[in-house]
């Protein structure tokens, strides 16, 4: 009783102090948070133009009309993901919201009288719950094992609440938002700052639920908290997630969703985590967004710093692969891709209210499912319409950092002759947060196929119960973060900041240099001097079209300058299975060791071992039908590796995958020099290799130092290249000069690329 | 001088006296080999009715062209397969035959002048040409390096020449025949009798190379000598090939063409080397046989054998995976399927000459291009007719042996509620000759992805020069032949036969029982009593359909019946990543060691090993978007075993594949019980997993002797099934009873499977 007196008195103060909204008025007036009265009475009488739009809304009809014959099942919270529970409450959000379009487009009271059932179950269950038995979080959640899973819930089922408001009954209305929505918006937010008032992806699904739910009940007051924050959260300095993450962002005291898309997201839209994490939490951004634009269209969300949303697509859809797979950098599971339902709801609102970009349509379509409200209603008329381009991948430079000056990422692409496209993407961005990796300087490759040099990605197995309840296991911090188990050089067999997150947010590589103006011609460079003491890591990427290569080459130098001796690791985490090499090397034939104790090296069996015999090492291997080859320059000294993933791993919780290293000891400053080719191809039912050579002959460092690189390389037919590189100067017009020998080397600007 | 005597009166004789045909008669007939005059004509008037075929012809018009363009190359003879003029020569065949049949086709004078320019380059070169200087071969050849690859080249050359033969002058004609197709003929038989005399794909080659430039040629006695073999060979009984098989069949001296259709086959069509080599070889069958129906319908090559062709064809496309990719048993190149080239001579062939089957046309569609001939243009015709009807793979048995008695092949397949198709292959047939592998009683298990529980396949890279040369590798022998890499018992760490040919040879499993007319219960069941010593192995295979499951079980009961005590191996191999298991283990993490020194063994490297904690070890892993579940019933002492291949692998020829190993040591007769689920699915763009837990809760041998084996299984929700088995009597009527305790089983035949 006190309590409903305390929340009435609440009500009534915000109501009549914040906005002097009229609840009446608004309570007539739903749908309104992502479905309209007029959208809906749109899409009801025009369903026959948009047959894709039909026939995702048919897929959901037979998805939820398959749970309702099922039954309601409401369980008490107890697993963790992957298990009974978590799974089943999961599936409860997404089925209510899809239950609630489904009474508004088909207006069967059956989807209505489904989700008041469910929600009424739910509005007993939820005032007897404490927190999750499971214990496990740094903000612990009450239907599920951590309350961001409570957020989604809350996203999800302000839609179906908001679809069902007006058939409900007005007691029905206040008791379930007596015993479930307010209680539940306050859980994430008061009673849990920590969740609530953080820049991260978290904290975005928090500030989304609790501004829905709000919007939907017209309780301004947690409108405004969810858009400003919370004003005094107590959240200590050095407060850290699960992840390792932590809370604050130093000297910054900002929270709630204005200040996610402040603090969040690059001038341009790149999100530190990366793209998967980007992708899960673009849902909310997106979802929030759109009910403001509904509910309040003077705010200008969308056009909000400069349409920074909008932005924040356009960069998920760029970080992708060349079958659309976002890259797996930081944290990530591979094989997340532009065709999760996230990205279906992203695509079409992008679509719908920024723009009509037709090239969005051809992703809608890959995507073979549309959002079910106006917005995919569009997107399913215009495709039948056949407006849709090509969606066109472009080589592009992301900034990072909320002020787009701590690095970025560096991505180029470009088609050779055999009209596959190759993608590299090299990163120089900040430390991702919680989820990033010390991974300065690393890049990876992709064709048309997927992964050619790989990045591990995270060691997680998301949602599968069987591993670790699909948590971050301990091999994500033991390897995945390591600076070995990235195609970078790790010093004297340590990672990055000794692994230190609060060293490696508190410094960030910078770019150097990208151009990607040339067709023939690509390049990113960046350097990194925090990493590791008394070093200067200098990495240059060059992607080369000619026509006598089937696919673009990769030049790759990478340069160090060190005070001091020291021993260097470079790996090429390349898929696939060894075909030859160009040198002899000894293999461990009768028993295994591992490379090391510590730094990820544990995780490393040592396969073989051998010196160059010439000048260059080269390797070639195969992977699904393509043959590749690696030329780099080697000095007597390196040690050339062979190593495979897979040790200290008493789970099974890795793959085996394999690595070729190159170990360069007792060195200060040096230039590593590696070409990269892909260039033939075969086909076990034809059985007939084309190009199973490469055509690369060697590639040689003529002069290295902290001014100026120059490598040259050379094919088996005698045609040779030169590649100069000013190193301490960007500007495009500077002339450089250098003498080597008797020979003398000009250019004008960063770089220039000789035949000779 | 004396041989071109000899040689001379032999035709003269052989030309009066078997067939009385008038040479030049048959010398205006021409095309009349693959391709007929009438068929021409046909072809050039309809091909607008058959878009499937102008589409193939212009494929191969484009392929031909660019090579005409290029001009012409016949190096001097020098590389192994994957080099320059190996490839080279290779690509002049296949060039040679389409601009063939590109010159009939299009009457374009530019393919035929094409052809005999480059033939007078080779009538030019092959005089000069002693044997190949590689000389690594059995039967080494002149063009490449084996002989096998001469006749290749013959059997496409021929029907090159017959395109071109009425267009070419007399005295081109002479000279090729005098200088090139003559010889060579002779090189391939007369010379080189073991590689022409003997029941083998090889000969095969060589008979069918002989017969088809004798016919075009109008050589009969070139025929004669393909039909029937070389009357005296003087080949010893225990002269061997390069990969080990005999080229004697003990105890006969048959050869030629229809000794093949004789000796080749099972009376049902199976192929004792399997369905990768049959693959290779129905070329030259099907290609030397529609020569003679063409040139010698009285022949009746097609009825031969009561059908034998048509018979071997289907053998082919019923021993591949629900993908048509066929069984990799014996040494085969994973990945070949009803895709090459071969089957879609052999699809086209046996649809235009063996019945019209419509199921046919749905391959052909698969295949995306047709044979270019009158039969590959009537598919294209009737393909759009839309008269294709879908091709239903179904349960069957071959036997194996030119008698069928030899052992044979059990394929099982049932759709479940997840309309995915599982598909098992168990191999009982005879040791398929320098192909086979020591495998017997071992299976490997499919469904519409492709492998679940693998079969190695060969250590070899096909044509793939990096691999020795793209032949077989040391690890084949030394791997991929051995019992351990096969999913069978192996007995005391010794391969089967102890890695006798010759042994295996002489002994075959044999079939106890195969009934797949049930739809809910299917079992294959046979025996092995010689390939160890006094021990006999009886497996028996059931896949069970039950709407509980989404998918079929495999109840799989491995009975041993040995006179000493033995240590019993019983791997899994199954492709992906261990998720979890019942059971604790000791990971070996940071040092790896070799599990044997021999019969396989030394190429496992040993990851871990567990006891059982209950009565039953299961393991649950994941692959491909599915997780798996093995139930098995374990001994207190029974070692589980997780092994890795790829040790004692210096060049890295192997595949670094993972296996279950149930162990069980001093042991004499015993019985292995096991359950196999297919049960749930995960997609990395939806992060949902569904039915990630399988259902089965036990497996548990209730009984087993010589006579009689009872299993039960129950599943976690409580319900039991048992399943009662007849060791010894095959009959389906006798009545069996056993008492078991106080319980008593009765039933009716060989097996009986009841839900308790």
């Amino acid at each position: 009783m006190l309590y409903k007196t305390k929340y009435l008195i609440r009500l009534l103060i915000i109501t009549l102090s914040v906005d002097m909204i009229d609840i009446t008025l608004i309570a007539q007036n739903h749908p309104n948070l992502i479905l309209t009265k007029p959208g809906v009475e749109k899409i009801r009488g025009n369903m026959d133009a948009a047959p894709l739009f039909a026939q995702t809304l048919a897929a959901a009809q037979n998805e939820v009309d398959a749970e309702i014959d099922e039954g309601i099942a409401v369980p008490v919270p107890k697993d963790m993901a992957g298990g009974y529970t978590h799974e089943r409450h999961k599936k409860n959000f997404f089925i209510l919201q899809k239950a609630g379009v489904l009474f508004q487009l088909t207006g069967e009271e059956k989807y209505a009288a489904y989700i008041r059932d469910m929600l009424l179950d739910y509005a007993k269950l939820y005032p007897t719950l404490g927190l999750h038995p499971t214990n496990r979080s740094y903000a612990t959640g009450k239907i599920f094992w951590q309350c961001l899973n409570d957020a989604n819930w809350l996203v999800y089922v302000s839609q179906a609440y908001d679809c069902v408001y007006e058939w409900l009954e007005p007691a029905e209305r206040a008791l379930l938002e007596k015993d479930l929505f307010r209680p539940m918006a306050d859980f994430l937010s008061l009673e849990n700052p920590r969740f609530f008032n953080r820049i991260h992806n978290h904290s975005t699904w928090a500030n989304a639920a609790v501004g829905m739910i709000g919007l939907v009940m017209g309780d301004e007051g947690l409108v405004k908290r969810a858009l400003y924050g919370l004003e005094d959260d107590q959240i200590p300095e050095d407060a850290r997630d699960n992840d390792g993450g932590f809370i604050k962002i130093e000297g910054k005291n900002v929270a709630g969703f204005l200040a996610q898309l402040d603090y969040s997201f690059s001038p341009d839209g790149h999100f530190t985590e990366g793209p998967y994490y980007l992708r899960y939490a673009i849902y909310p951004y997106l979802l929030f967004a759109k009910s403001l634009v509904n509910h309040k269209p003077d705010l200008g969300i969308l056009e909000y710093r400069d349409g920074i949303l909008t932005k924040s697509v356009y960069a998920l859809l760029y970080q992708s692969d060349p079958r659309g797979a976002f890259f797996p950098i930081n944290d990530a599971q591979k094989g997340m891709s532009w065709l999760a339902r996230e990205l279906v709801a992203a695509v079409d609102i992008t679509y719908f209210h920024a723009g009509d970009d037709p090239t969005l349509l051809s992703i809608a379509e890959k995507q073979s499912k549309v959002f079910l409200d106006e917005a995919g209603f569009q997107v399913a008329i215009d495709l039948a319409q056949n407006k849709a381009q090509p969606f066109a991948h472009q080589s592009i430079e992301y900034r990072d950092g909320d002020d787009g000056k701590k690095g970025g990422l560096g991505i180029l692409r470009m088609n050779g002759t055999s009209n596959s496209e190759l993608c590299l993407v090299m990163k120089y961005a900040a430390h991702g947060m919680g989820h990033g990796h010390f991974d300065r300087l690393s890049y990876a490759l992709y064709d048309d196929d997927g992964e050619v040099i790989q990045d591990y990605g995270s060691a997680r197995w998301v949602n599968i119960d069987q591993k670790g309840g699909g948590r971050y296991l301990p091999e994500n911090k033991t390897w995945a973060k390591q600076t070995i188990a990235h195609n970078t050089v790790t010093v004297n067999e340590k990672t990055q900041f000794k692994g230190k997150v609060k060293a490696a947010e508190q410094q960030h590589p910078s770019r150097y240099f990208f151009d990607a103006s040339n067709p023939n011609v690509a390049v990113v460079s960046a350097k990194e001097t925090s990493a590791y003491s008394g070093t200067e890591l200098h990495r240059t990427m060059v992607m080369i079209n000619d026509e006598q290569f089937r696919n673009p080459l990769i030049l790759d130098l990478f340069r160090v300058e060190a005070t001091d001796s020291q021993q260097y690791d470079l790996p090429w985490w390349f898929q696939g299975h060894l075909l030859s090499t160009n040198f002899d090397y000894t293999a461990e034939t009768s028993s295994l060791s591992t490379m090391g104790e510590a730094h990820g090296y544990q995780h490393l069996w040592k396969e073989a071992e051998g010196k160059a015999k010439e000048e260059c090492a080269q390797i070639c291997w195969f992977y699904e039908g393509k043959f590749f080859t690696l030329t780099r320059d080697a000095q007597a000294d390196d040690a050339l590796i062979f190593a495979r993933l897979g040790a200290n791993d008493p789970d099974f919780n890795l793959r085996h995958d394999p690595a070729f290293i190159l170990r360069r000891e007792n060195t200060k400053s040096t230039l590593f020099a590696s070409v990269f080719e892909s260039h033939g191809t075969y086909n076990p039912v034809r059985e007939i290799p084309e190009h199973p050579f490469g055509s690369i002959q060697n590639v040689t460092p003529l002069y290295g130092d902290a001014q100026y690189c120059i490598v040259s390389f050379e094919t088996k037919g005698g045609r040779e290249w030169v590649f100069m590189m000013a190193n301490q100067n960007a500007s495009t017009d500077a002339q450089h000069h250098v003498q080597v020998g008797e020979k003398t080397f000009e250019w004008r600007g960063v770089y220039a690329l000789e035949e000779k």
